[in-house]
């Protein structure tokens, strides 16, 4: 089993001793109820760097009041065990008092590419994603920062937060883990009743299609996004926070496509908030 | 003459070069106009370190848009010979757009202790504060940054900031450096005319008498408050932004003086702005 480190100041002073020592470090922050996307970026920081870092924390700043915080799950037993298989070397697992003391009041004002589509919809979430990934940055300085890409918005986020107050470090964004069936693996899936799974294929469906006619040559964005929205909406997903193409990198809309662009979903199969995308390319 | 960087890839290289040789870093932010107050603090850097880096940057996001930015003294050329004068090793000079390059857009959102007096009178200063201060932490990554207590304030709201972002660096507040006659150094006593600089004197008598007060056991704080205010109006100073005997740490309002406490004035002479303090102890 990793290591497991749940003191601030011993993972810091810990850290840093490896790098004194020559090591390069990899750093893969999570919230726990790791699945294979995790372990696909405990991987990476394997190839990639001397010594592999996974955080766990679920990171209160970052849900909204009525959000899923308190039911988010926590399966640290089983989280080690998958990192263990991973080879990770290193577990940083603090409680919340570590992370957020009593008098606690210094925050990141997020880039602006926070604003749209996921800022919309959740106002201080970023605020606490960036404020926590600045923290653990600090706590626990790396060479790289290993980040999944089905959280589009916020690898955005961050890329543009370490560019904007010039963190030494470099942040690696990795490839979308799916199901065989095309699902992408997030912790939320656990929450899906049978139907509910059944349903939840209507996301990476309507991306498919959305690839297959960028593909054939369509290069309206209204005609992309109503595609897709048809296809949840087909599906019988009611609640579309936003199904939406636009700019890959500053998330602006756009009339018809000229630049890289990235596909964006976020929906509720239930009571279940799902996001997904695809970025639409020429190559 | 010390060496001169203008670029931020090249002094973050360059100190990170320099701490991956063993040296340790002592890193003194300064908006330029130097004078012996931000000298004191090299000389600190030189004791305590290998390696001492000034910074010189006119920062405009701690500026407030009727403030004196455009005004502020630039004075690189002095800056240098003098900071050749304290043995100063090197100086990071970005201009604006090294710091500020179009789009950037991530703030930070200071700790509490940032909302009360300066936060009242200058809203946003905090903000442009913590803002570039992170930055120059991530530019000259050191081992120990100095700050002047003339500042007060602002080396509270700095700490605090450190603290809660587990920012990797020690944070040493030196001695305010004064003229004979008791005027706190600062960059803009340049702006002072011949009666304005004798007017100025009332700052450092209210704070000694308040000091003096309190050594004679005078514990009301609201005593010792309206006791400073009377100094500065005696002396002419009609604009008093504030005069006060707060709680050394959090900067709260206090009835009777139980706690580290310290005595902070701002106020304008002429249409100039001049800060003070001094803390007040039973030691």
């Amino acid at each position: 089993m990793p290591r497991v480190i749940t003191s601030s100041h011993e993972i810091q002073q810990t850290t840093l001793q490896l790098r004194a020592s020559g090591k390069r470090i990899g750093l893969v922050p999570t919230m726990g109820a790791l699945h294979e996307g995790h372990l696909s970026l405990v991987r990476a920081a394997k190839r990639e760097c001397d010594v592999a870092i996974a955080t766990i924390f679920v990171n209160p700043t970052q849900f909204g009041p009525r959000e899923d915080f308190s039911k988010y799950p926590r399966t640290l037993e089983n989280d080690l065990a998958l990192l263990d298989s991973a080879n990770c070397d290193l577990v940083f697992a603090p409680r919340p008092e570590e992370i957020y003391p009593p008098g606690f009041s210094t925050y990141i004002e997020p880039p602006a590419v926070a604003q749209p589509l996921e800022g919309v919809f959740r106002p201080d979430h970023f605020r606490g994603v960036c404020t926590v990934v600045l923290k653990l940055f600090n706590l626990v300085p790396s060479d790289i920062a290993y980040f999944g890409r089905k959280d589009y918005q916020q690898s955005l986020v961050i890329r543009h937060m370490a560019r904007d107050l010039n963190l030494p470090i470099e942040i690696n964004v990795c490839p979308i883990i799916r199901e065989a069936d095309g699902l992408a693996l997030s912790s939320r899936n656990r929450y899906l009743s049978t139907d509910e799974r059944q349903q939840s294929l209507a996301l990476s469906v309507a991306l498919n299609n959305a690839t297959k006619a960028f593909a054939a040559g369509e290069r309206t964005a209204a005609i992309l996004s109503a595609s897709m929205q048809e296809t949840l909406q087909s599906a019988g997903i009611e609640r579309i926070d936003y199904a939406t193409v636009v700019d890959a990198d500053t998330l602006e809309e756009m009339g018809q496509i000229q630049r890289p662009t990235v596909a964006l979903i976020a929906c509720y199969v239930g009571t279940t908030r799902l996001i997904d995308n695809v970025e639409l390319s020429d190559k």
